[in-house]
């Protein structure tokens, strides 16, 4: 499946194959299907298919140029990853801006090229003159040297992202899907049903001498918000109530104790 | 240079060591420097080395570990990766709120474990158990196999991001204002001590008839992920040991009752 038909990722002079196998697993695995390749070193090569994995089809298929611009000579947007500041800045994305902008331009149909340079010296400033924009990946100072394909695996991831996204404004996604929203497996608890559980709760804890209601100590309060907190579904209500009657009928069975007798303990 | 001291990422029986490199040139790109292994396959092996480039530090000062467990210990905020849909789901993240959650529950100091599984199988499910959370990476779905490295590279690079975002609020702090990050009255209960309360819990109800260990019914699965999900600090976890413990009390009381006589009835 290629969900990116129009974005082509182009890799410049790869001196390494198993970095173009790494790519391509890591375009496949975002839906991207479209590599090119300038003037690969060694290609084709065994290592290449080998890291591709599932991915060997996208390496099969890759499109071999030798100069820059013939790679990318349809295209209408073209970006460039960058590490380094340079003299003559162009505009200058986020991974996160890239994704925006390659697939609002997608959308379009424009055909689109983001470039990756060679392992050791990136791209020349010839080829970033070529680009529209340049995308620069966050790193650490202490070591900013990324792996080649683990800059295509981020590049690619955010496209992804950007696309699954649909035309909702971005920060939508950034809401943690959890029970409260989304798949959980049970409906929610009431807070009548919560509220009864809480009462046969203090009910118990009293009985069994572990909660004193003359001498609270916050208990109760502590235990309400603990299980507040949970929101538990009606499974979960109903276990913690089949607790409850587990230890009330183990008091039942025993009646010559009670709660003094635990106390005078 | 480590930005994020209080981050460890946990390698789960990794197989192949390149793999461990290649994770740790990837964690060091982004600004970490704590990698501990459970269990690995090959290790040392001069491929974990080879791969990791400038960052051979890290995997020369991995920690190993032999359960995940032991990894773990310490943490009070653990975040499993998982590709799969569970029949029993846990609260999902993304990786962006995944990486958003880390930075906000970092900056308050707690230890923070992020689990990678195995490049086969990824996570059992008894370790995803262990997690307060899961995250899961999007993927195409014609190929959603991530190698083991690049999941890293993408989750470090969304912790990586959120943390360049300052402390000016995310947009998605509303999320991550709880007692998780701000202005609770005591400290969380460490992965450790909630893994004493989750063991003292299934004798005291195996005790008193309410778990049959020959016919679980999916019950310790359903209080695990309802008290993962409470994350409960030291002073929960020693309320809820109190009541077990005045549970087995009562129990120790009555000897001439027990398990089966329970079920009988």
């Amino acid at each position: 499946m290629n969900s990116f038909p129009n974005v082509r990722i182009v890799l410049i002079e790869t001196t390494h194959p198993g970095n173009i196998g790494a790519s391509a697993r890591a375009m496949k695995n975002m839906g991207f299907a479209s590599l090119y390749l300038v003037s690969p070193r060694q290609f084709p090569h065994e290592k290449a298919i080998w890291r591709a994995a599932s991915a060997d089809d996208l390496v099969k298929q890759a499109v071999v140029c030798s100069s820059v611009e013939e790679a990318i000579k349809d295209c209408r947007l073209v970006i460039g990853t960058s590490a380094r500041e340079r003299r003559i800045p162009v505009p200058l994305l986020n991974p996160r801006t890239c994704g925006e902008r390659v697939v609002a331009e997608a959308r379009v149909g424009h055909e689109i090229a983001v470039l990756f340079g060679r392992e050791s010296r990136g791209m020349k400033n010839e080829e970033l003159q070529l680009c529209h924009y340049h995308v620069n990946i966050p790193t650490s100072e202490a070591y900013s040297s990324l792996n080649l394909a683990m800059a295509v695996q981020i590049i690619c991831y955010e496209i992804l992202c950007a696309g699954l996204i649909g035309d909702t404004p971005l920060q939508t996604t950034t809401q943690v899907e959890d029970k409260d929203t989304h798949g959980w497996d049970m409906p929610l608890a009431t807070a009548e049903e919560v509220g009864y559980f809480f009462e046969h709760m203090e009910q118990t804890l009293e009985a069994i001498g572990f909660h004193d209601p003359a001498n609270p100590r916050q208990l109760m309060t502590r235990l309400r918000r603990l299980f507040n907190r949970i929101r538990p579904d009606q499974m979960e209500i109903s276990i913690l109530r089949g607790i409850l009657s587990a230890v009330d009928q183990l008091r039942a069975d025993n009646p010559e104790r009670n709660a003094e007798e635990m106390e005078e303990r």
